[in-house]
């Protein structure tokens, strides 16, 4: 018989295939094809983009030429505008505003063809440290309350352009998941008076079952309930509110933790389309949320969301989590 | 600009891309491209599924044999199983439960090329007033708390047969979608003494620039806020929280109004895959909720879900609602 299984969090029930686990060979993922073209993310095409926000570059040479190591610019096909004021406004019984927010794109490498887990650990480290402080940039405009970064690799993920990079939109509100997840984290610490995810790095530190591999500073782990087979979170052991105040020295066993983690992934799948976000809380004026616990998503597009899912908010997972960190602690 | 709109209902925030509206051609979806092999939906090979829960058939026929127009089945795969009791109980700070409920198929036609317009309306009524009976009788096992209906269509959509066929999976909880649906619709209801459907339904007759077509008992149209583009809502004029309450005059007029707009989808759209989900209100003991309204969905599988969408629960819609409602009434 499956197994369902409940988010602590959220409250999502999910149904996870314990019967008839499927094997990382059941997954047909589609390959990776890209259409060919010159890359606007590749050194020489900088003037493809939009200005440059930041770089990390040679100290020789100039904005928007070649010499950077990541570099930020913003979206040339933004979601949202930067520029105006938010305008709420009601229409019926409908509720909408103009599209204010921020879209950049940090472009993670000059290597066209590598991946964090083709990057040396302080290449990683750059992508860390320049994602943070391009958060902690947008945190200071006030019409902002909520940052998400995220990163897209592959076509069946998404991402419109081969060339690995990664996303941060600012937006004018918090989004219904943060919103969710942040009531679910709430609601616990009210009862416990702890944080839920400082528990649950405990309990799956004491079962090991779903645990890929840890450091000194993070853990990375499948999931209990997850959306998607072999999904993976990667989190840090000590509570922490926001991805963009990480310490210093975390960063490179963040580096280090993400290399090993998405690499595992490569290997049992063959380089497949993946999303990673970043899950943090929203821009509020405290230090921090002491029942929110920042942490990072990985899913890799193995499956395809249907009707049932659409509908009910329950998903299938044909591998058990347990199974899938087996795989991944393996590889 | 682009332009923020909120769903009053469960609270989510999406994109509209006003700006740059994305037309049909833009849109690259996958062909329905299917492996070849023995179809166990198709008359003759009634063996090759578990036996027939109920059928419409020639009288002059026996259960598991030809002369069918509509199949009710087990699902061979099913998701969950319906011999049991249910046992929730926790694991730490988890929670979880066997599982318990009902995975039926209603194989939609005998003909395997034969999709809802391609139907006669007297078959597609089949369809629906089998598909209610089967909700009808899965709301009498006391263990089940909510019904979905669902139907994928193409590979892209999730399908895994070719053959048209719909799915009825019964719950033993309330999914997440359909617990935030009721409750913001019960808020609504609370504040105004309405239901919001109601309510939406005389909004969007009176706008019209979001209808696609109406007709006696039915309003078809593009929601003001969707997940996807081209995403379509049908939904009765008549106050009713049961899709399997329908009234029997309600039949013939559903089965035309679906008929025609997903010809209409089809033909702006060369035959993309879709999920068409049922929303219905849970199993009670009541006739019928006040504030809860039963419709359909149908979603078109023409984007990709992205990093940005799995991480904040927003969505990006480059159609807008009022372009995509006036291809789908022009075709």
């Amino acid at each position: 018989m499956s197994e369902l299984r409940r988010d602590p969090i959220g409250g999502r029930w999910v149904i996870v295939d314990t019967d008839h686990p499927a094997k990382p060979e059941d997954f047909e993922h589609e390959p990776n094809v890209w259409k060919g073209g010159n890359c606007p993310f590749c050194p020489g095409s900088e003037a493809l983009t939009p200005p440059e926000i930041e770089a990390f570059r040679d100290p020789s040479t100039r904005p928007n030429t070649p010499g950077w190591q990541v570099r930020v610019v913003s979206n040339k096909f933004p979601a949202l505008q930067i520029e105006g004021e938010l305008d709420r406004r009601g229409l019926g019984l409908y509720d909408m505003s103009n599209g204010i927010g921020a879209h950049e794109v940090l472009i993670d490498t000059p290597y066209h063809n590598k991946d964090i887990p083709d990057l040396l650990n302080h290449e990683i480290e750059q992508i860390i440290t320049m994602s943070c402080r391009r958060s902690i940039d947008l945190f200071k405009d006030k019409r902002f309350k909520y940052i998400l970064l995220f990163k897209n690799f592959g076509p069946a993920a998404g991402a419109s352009l081969e060339h690995p990079h990664t996303q941060i939109i600012a937006l004018p509100m918090v989004p219904k998941n943060a919103m969710e997840e942040l009531k679910g984290c709430q609601n616990y610490f009210e009862y416990r008076e702890r944080c839920i995810y400082c528990d649950m790095i405990k309990q799956e530190l004491q079962d090991k079952e779903r645990v890929i591999m840890e450091n000194k500073y993070f853990l990375s782990f499948c999931p209990f309930v997850s959306r998607f087979p072999f999904e993976v979170r990667i989190i840090p052991k000590k509570h922490n509110s926001y991805y963009c105040h990480m310490h210093v020295d975390e960063v490179p066993e963040l580096a280090a933790i993400l290399k090993e983690t998405i690499a595992k992934i490569k290997n049992v799948f063959a380089s497949p389309a993946y999303n990673l976000m970043v899950h943090s809380a929203p821009v509020t004026n405290d230090d921090g949320i002491e029942y929110f616990h920042w942490h990072i998503e990985i899913m890799p597009k193995l499956t395809r969301v249907a009707g049932f899912e659409w509908g009910s908010g329950f998903y299938l997972v044909p591998t058990p989590p347990e199974l899938a960190a087996k795989y991944l602690r393996e590889k």
